[in-house]
């Protein structure tokens, strides 16, 4: 059977042009590698006003329980600068032992590994004793409106029902097995806009500047720091993302000034005590007048620019310790259990069932030259066939 | 003579749309008033490469000394957003007892009013006991390349020679005769970038953040006070006029920053110890850290942006008494000898013979419904008057 050569499964996937929101043929590959190995495949789309529809997959082996999901994306970030690929992007060419392609860590890879994993395990042991499921969206790069969420929203409306979920994102900062992820911090953007009085350089009494203000509220956003971190959880950390004025004339004070910024958070907060406590810098600082001895206080409006990403932290002490194990059996490294990094569809999971994080090494995703390393491929194809036999294992018990 | 009405005049030159560089009709429209009062009127389009030609006018009555200059400019600064204005940039509707339109203070007012003043004074008491000239730009409002400097090197050339000036701006912050402007500060603008390293908003260890480069830098060049003013002149004072980032990624650390800062300065500093001050304060503050604990300094270049306006102050006592004595007897009030506000062509115009500035009230220049109350620029009109008698008087002595 071909797809239980992961190789090969990622070499289609790659060839798949699924540049997101687009589809590209990727689900259909991902259809047509499962139905063999006796899975039910339904094709998801999901729709809503004003955001473009989008292609989702589930597919399940098995009716009963123990029910292990494995969730992903096959959608990718767009190819950048195409000239500057040593190999195209969508090439799936090796060199040098390296698979290169938009994707090969983020995250067709962990989808190739894992549908050759379950390959290898239904060759091995038979189907499993209980289900998988593969719950894989098109919508991760994106706004992820139509994705992960509706998702499994329709799936559970259909009775689905998970009793844990491993998510095949790239984990791994360098080697792969450095790094199982157990949780997710946080992201919340805004914009805030500083509405001052255009006038004269030379006269600023007669002007109100704005850039003064939005200097005295990004310098109160990033300082004090918002928390020393947990036991689990790094510092919560907010970078300014941009300022912009846009004033080309030297001797103009101009009317506005706007700043975005992006906030990573910890267990520490939720997303509303979060923008209560950003409000409430933004408010002291515009208050306060320093930088503008003797003025009103700054105006300022601020606009928080998308649904916020929810942090959250796994204790399901057998799943982790299944993945764990598994690691440290096939690469002979203990994995961190690790909370750093951005966010992913595992914080929708998380209300349905426990999730972990484990995949490829992704120093090059979102880059130029996205590759893969194809010893990597194995190794991570039998970390996921491990995993899976201790996981029915344990859960047996 | 229409020339002789200030009202009618500004009218005219207002609806010539002359935003810096167009000439927009209006040096046309001056020549047209002049000509009939008997000034031989010359058009100097002055040249350089990488700058729009731009285009001047000299006009001069009389032929011998003593030689009075009025100076001043027909180009204007940009409308702004014309949906804001109450009546249109360039309608010289008159509302309310108030002129509107862009140049109606700034300054195409204080050249309606001189052109009347001259034409009374013709009228009341013939040709002037000497030379009386108009040295008028198109370029003080822009690079003033092709301006004033070149305007006054071109009739230095052929000879002409000057006594006094007498230049146009507004010079009154709230009510006609407050204010004469006896010095001007100079005026330093630059533009600073800041160079980091671009990546994912949630690694910024592995990216390096501009935005918090800049931040430390402006904070650096707006504290402490570069001085505390002298006894002629107001404190040097600095403003940042624009920061631009524009990264619209919320998820995405940016390469670079950028902002630009304007200094008005005074006898103080020269040019050169200014930049220098400038780049001990950015150094200090790149290698200071601060906003950045444990990372190198921050790297960043500086572009003088323009031409810096040199500081200066006029002392001949006699061209200040006639000034000020035709404002106290027009007015009623003594008018204060001032250095403040921004710069203006007198600082060139220094380097010929001693200048004196006097003009409108200059609280809407610049800003959107820039208007002027059509009782001052009679009342105007009575002073220059009054000064151009004095001044011949004075002369003749």
């Amino acid at each position: 059977m071909t797809a239980i050569d992961p190789v090969a499964n990622l070499s289609t996937l790659i060839r798949c042009p699924s540049v997101t929101p687009a589809e590209g043929g990727a689900l259909a590959a991902l259809e047509t590698m499962l139905k063999p190995l006796g899975f039910s495949v339904d094709r998801v789309t999901a729709r809503e006003d004003g955001t473009p529809d989008i292609e989702n997959l589930y597919a399940r082996l098995g009716t009963g329980g123990p029910h292990l999901m494995f969730a992903g994306h096959t959608d990718v970030v767009p190819v950048g600068d195409e000239a500057a690929w040593t190999h195209g992007p969508f090439s799936a060419d090796i060199a040098d032992g390296q698979m290169y392609g938009r994707g090969a860590v983020d995250m067709k890879g962990g989808i190739a590994c894992f549908v050759a994993a379950v390959a290898r395990h239904i060759e091995n042991n038979g189907p499993p004793k209980g289900s998988i499921s593969f719950l894989i969206t098109g919508d991760e790069e994106g706004p992820a409106i139509n994705g992960t969420t509706k998702l499994l929203e329709w799936a559970a409306a259909k009775g689905e029902r998970w009793d844990a979920c491993l998510v095949g994102e790239p984990t791994n900062p360098d080697q792969l097995g450095d790094m199982i992820k157990i949780g997710r911090r946080g992201s919340l953007s805004g914009t805030i806009t500083v509405h001052g009085v255009q006038g004269h350089a030379a006269y600023p009494h007669l002007a109100d500047s704005p850039v003064r203000g939005i200097l005295a509220l990004t310098q109160a956003l990033m300082d004090p720091p918002f928390d020393a971190g947990t036991d689990t959880f790094q510092p919560s950390n907010l970078e300014v993302t941009t300022i912009d004025v846009g004033n080309k004339a030297v001797n103009v004070i101009p009317a506005k000034a706007t700043a975005s910024f992006n906030i990573r958070f910890n267990d520490t907060w939720d997303a509303d005590s979060l923008k209560a406590e950003i409000i409430a810098r933004l408010d002291r600082a515009a208050a306060d007048g320093v930088l503008r001895p003797g003025r009103q206080p700054v105006k300022y409006d601020i606009a928080w620019s998308e649904r916020p990403s929810h942090v959250f932290l796994t204790r399901n002490n057998a799943l982790i310790a299944s993945l764990s194990g598994a690691v440290e059996a096939v690469t002979g490294r203990e994995p961190k259990l690790s909370t750093t990094g951005g966010t992913s569809d595992a914080r929708f999971i998380k209300d349905y069932c426990p999730v972990v994080e484990f995949g490829l090494v992704g120093q090059t995703m979102h880059m130029v030259d996205e590759r893969v390393a194809v010893a990597d491929l194995e190794t991570l194809t039998g970390i996921y066939e491990t995993f899976i036999s201790r996981w029915f294992g344990h859960a047996a018990d």
